[in-house]
């Protein structure tokens, strides 16, 4: 066992969130539905990539074998990333893409605002530093589901589809894993226990304000924490892996 | 060099064919538009692997060293699968999907029945091994262009448009590599050159017949014959590559 295996896992399970949401926003480059929105989906994705390494370089000194950032992020099984099942679902449309991002970002930036209190002062300086970015993010996406939501009919509904959809992966977000309990029983990890109701509050205002109905659902999936993952999930991994898989070691 | 390169060359061009379109049909796999046809279109695509799994166990007892047929289909680079670009084309619609199938059926059958006159008794054997069952995903393919061509406005405008876009990948099946013309000279290979004018008539033939227009252009492109090939095909690979990637030397 590591020395300070819940503290290394605690890191990836935040950091893995930030990997698969920034590949899944990467997956846009080149595809965006203007220019402006394209360049803006890519920048969020290296902003996610750049918080991500921060995170992975931390947990590789943990770890304190021969690992690497890199290795953490590429070579991993499907089984052991643990990232929430809401950030791996595809980009089926421009309405999904947004809705997973917005539903993520208010989750991210209420989670950063409190690691940013952690006693783990590598984790609070990420947090302090990633944040800043994050806001920015979340007034992106808040934005789109305004503008889609209340737009035209089409893309009302299409805005409504993917939030009924995607509503299902939110309550994930607020579970912990034995790792996170251990973290925030250390001062170190955030409850995200005690985010859930605000989260839920703050998001429903949202989707109100752009003429969208809060699904009433209260059925949930779950599995990514614990590396159990929807089928989207191999796909995108091939794709991540690729070129570390195909040449060994590779660097830029 | 390889005591007998070219033939191995040779071997490799014909298996990649039928390897990457195999793997485009096998993609379909619980995604077609019916049971039966999606239980077709999984049944051929294990028909292609069956015989390029011939083709590549006798291509790694001419290289005569360790690799393995599995190496030769799942190891190699991008630049060194040397399959034609018709066939890596994704599957857009199910216009494109019989399309693609058919434009290549054509071929694969006409230069079947040619390599069953091999002086190589091997790739004669597996020429004649092949044939009933291409005889079959000919039939098939026509079939679909047919019913779809002279369907609805809906399904004739798309498979038009299936036609017009893939047509310009076929005059490389035609094309000669330097190990094709030595190959032809050792009366092992097809000259396909050979077969390029039966095969435009018959193709246009069965076009007029779905009441669809035979596209006039000139403009053609190639590539994939000496390992140029489009963007579609990473994606393609890193899918196709991902478990023996991920788990080196694995076996079912």
């Amino acid at each position: 066992m590591m020395k300070h295996e819940n503290l290394y896992k605690y890191i990836i399970g935040i950091a893995d969130n930030s990997l698969i949401l920034g590949q899944r926003m990467g997956e846009l480059c080149g595809h965006g539905p203007s220019l402006e929105t394209d360049i803006a989906c890519t920048n969020i994705s290296l902003d996610l990539f750049g918080q991500v390494r921060s995170y992975y370089q931390y947990a590789a000194k943990i770890a304190g074998d021969n690992r690497t950032e890199d290795d953490i992020a590429m070579l991993r099984k499907e089984r052991e990333y643990v990232n929430v099942l809401l950030v791996e679902q595809p980009n089926t449309d421009f309405a999904y893409i947004m809705t997973r991002h917005f539903l993520f970002d208010m989750y991210h930036y209420m989670f950063l605002q409190e690691l940013q209190k952690s006693q783990d002062l590598t984790l609070s300086a990420i947090a302090t530093k990633s944040i800043k970015e994050v806001s920015y993010h979340l007034r992106f996406s808040t934005d789109w589901i305004k503008r889609l939501g209340d737009g035209t009919e089409e893309s009302h509904s299409k805005m409504q589809n993917a939030i009924d959809d995607l509503w299902t992966y939110t309550d994930e977000l607020f579970h912990l894993t034995d790792a996170d309990k251990a973290m925030v029983k250390a001062g170190v990890g955030v409850d995200v226990t005690k985010l859930k109701d605000t989260y839920y509050t703050k998001v429903s205002e949202i989707l109100q304000e752009a003429t969208l109905e809060v699904p009433e659902s209260k059925y949930f999936q779950k599995g990514g924490k614990q590396g159990i993952h929807t089928e989207h999930m191999g796909y995108l991994l091939a794709e991540l892996q690729y070129m570390q898989r195909a040449y060994p070691n590779m660097e830029w």
